[in-house]
């Protein structure tokens, strides 16, 4: 583990972010669109949430950055549109992120998203750890919410990440980011980041972005620290989780480079 | 009328969803998904916005600890997952709450709502006073806004809690709650309540939450008082609509149940 | 061009829509629909998002006041859902507005757009300089963002307005407007409209609010002025993109008539 590298390239793509301004393309859930576009704008990314299955494709190939895909309340209109997105992001040679939002918990959408997995490895999987258990073939706990901890997931992140060739990283008070090779620990963060709605659906569209002007694995760290460093920002002055999630929008924004590379907590 | 016990209730019941933490099933309107699931998490509750007909009964049965039903913006997908979650609700012996929004005004829906509520009674039928007049048979006004007063449905309140044996409650300036026995009488909240898209039917799925932690009466009592104070307090300090529905967020999650119970106006 | 005659105008449509509190039936994307209903209360208007193909075209006949029209997330569903408002607020005399996001960008959006503008023209055609020359033929950038200056619109603007009947607005820096004969230029905003979503999404919904209390041309002026001037206040006690949003709320609800009649810069 060389810290000061993985500090040294946060910074290089907190910067290549806000000069090219990606667009990440969302296919998401309805509960979390406005505030995953709101968070795009302020790191420095544009979205896109075009995720009808007439248009999802195309959007993919000829005018994204990167893909988002997030199940979290999955249409059939919408699943159509993710798995021709996802295929057309790995032919086009764009980055995609996938979300598996609550799988192991719920037994049809879990089948959906191995199946596009299967079909067209994402460079990204994200999810908390009950998510990435459920995903592997556990069984978890109450929806979206993690009821296991993020070290539980690390063996089951390090054999998805090899299976499928991708990054795995695992949300939560730790967070694990793994190629299937070196492990990345990175612990910044606030408690107030899980009493808002919508925090991890939206890094994964953050990692997208990331994903466009970065490598994969330098993308997950830099969209994880950037978030979690802004969160202890905006947790400094916010008086409870509403006002929390206005701060956190105008943190991601002000965090600056320099500041992201001092204070990332990385091991 | 014994106010006392309400207030004691109360205080008991804020407690308890604190520390219970009950995860709500909201099948809800678009518009609102966002805040609904922000207004849980600030309550001390958890959202799932699990509202497909794939999954809306299995969610319902083995996840859920209550279900909300809102038809805001229905589609054929979700009107179908509505049928399975709150069958699947009642069969598991699950509160669930039923937000019948314009009911009345619009015909296709308030028939869907009747033929759920009809088929498997709601614990708990929450609207403003033109949409539970509509609901029993009336016509009202201008889609999702009251244009009758709580005093004029408080008959149509009393009639439907007896025919379907559940809670009824119908918000306004002065909130009107019966479980077709007892008329309960609730005097806070704020003028800017109106001035905020999704007050109502988050109040909604806040129900959903209490009613898995106390009874129907008290939990439609708790979710409005929890509502309605904290709303004074945000009130208190905000400039405009958009600074009330922050204050709002954080205002919830910081009233106290002594507090609640100090400051409830009941009769 | 009689600047104090718009001034007046704009002060009379600010006080008039006040006072006569109009409902805009919003089909339009699921991204912002939520901030399109906030905004609609704190302009002085009310938010209806009936989109269903069961009750667009009733709703728009018997309650709405003006309809909007906003294809920024189609799904198969909404789309049948708009031809029927549409075509049912002409036919009852009411305004819609329609916003063509994406269009020129995206051929099947674009495709069902010009074939509803067909049908039935709308009253006011909305959008950035890249959607109008799109609307009209040509191709467009990336998505929902503009790529092209207000300036390159002006002649496809001109043209649409001639060729439709109706008033063309052009969003940007400097919004252009035009009925076809007269164009009219609005300097005012902030850089930070660009930076939170779902701002043109929301004008276009006031824009259908304003058409039902004064003329299409007066209309577009005062929703475009009525959101930028806001945006100015806002804009000046912001701290970021979150923040600005929520100021901006606040500032939409306390712009007086006045204030907005002596700051519009109008040419």
């Amino acid at each position: 583990m060389n810290v000061d590298f993985h500090s040294s390239a946060l910074a290089e793509s907190i910067t290549a972010l806000r000069e090219r301004n990606p667009l990440v393309q969302c296919l998401t859930n309805h509960v979390v669109m406005n505030f995953t576009a709101n968070v795009l704008y302020a790191v420095g990314a544009s979205p896109a949430m075009c995720d009808n299955p007439e248009e999802a494709a195309g959007f993919a190939t000829q005018v994204a950055s990167g893909v988002l895909v997030n199940n979290g309340t999955p249409s059939s209109e919408q699943i159509q549109g993710m798995y021709l997105a996802s295929a057309a992001a790995v032919a086009a040679g764009k980055p995609w992120v996938l979300d598996p939002v609550a799988a192991g918990g719920l037994p049809w959408r879990t089948a959906e998203v191995k199946k596009m997995m299967d079909a067209n490895p994402a460079t990204i999987l994200r999810g908390n750890a009950s998510e990435i258990l459920g995903f592997l073939g556990g069984t978890s706990g109450r929806g979206v919410e993690a009821t296991d901890s993020t070290t539980d997931a690390v063996d089951a992140a390090h054999e998805l990440a090899r299976r499928y060739h991708c990054v795995v990283a695992v949300s939560g008070p730790v967070d694990m980011i793994t190629d299937g090779d070196e492990l990345v620990k990175l612990s910044n963060g606030s408690a107030m980041l899980t009493q808002v709605t919508g925090v991890g659906c939206a890094l994964g569209a953050v990692m997208a972005g990331y994903a466009a002007v970065t490598s994969p694995l330098n993308a997950a760290i830099a969209a994880t620290s950037h978030m979690n460093i802004a969160a202890e920002n905006a947790a400094s002055v916010a008086r409870g989780p509403g006002s929390f999630a206005v701060e956190l929008l105008d943190a991601l924004a002000r965090l600056s480079a320099e500041q992201a590379a001092d204070r990332v907590k990385i091991s």
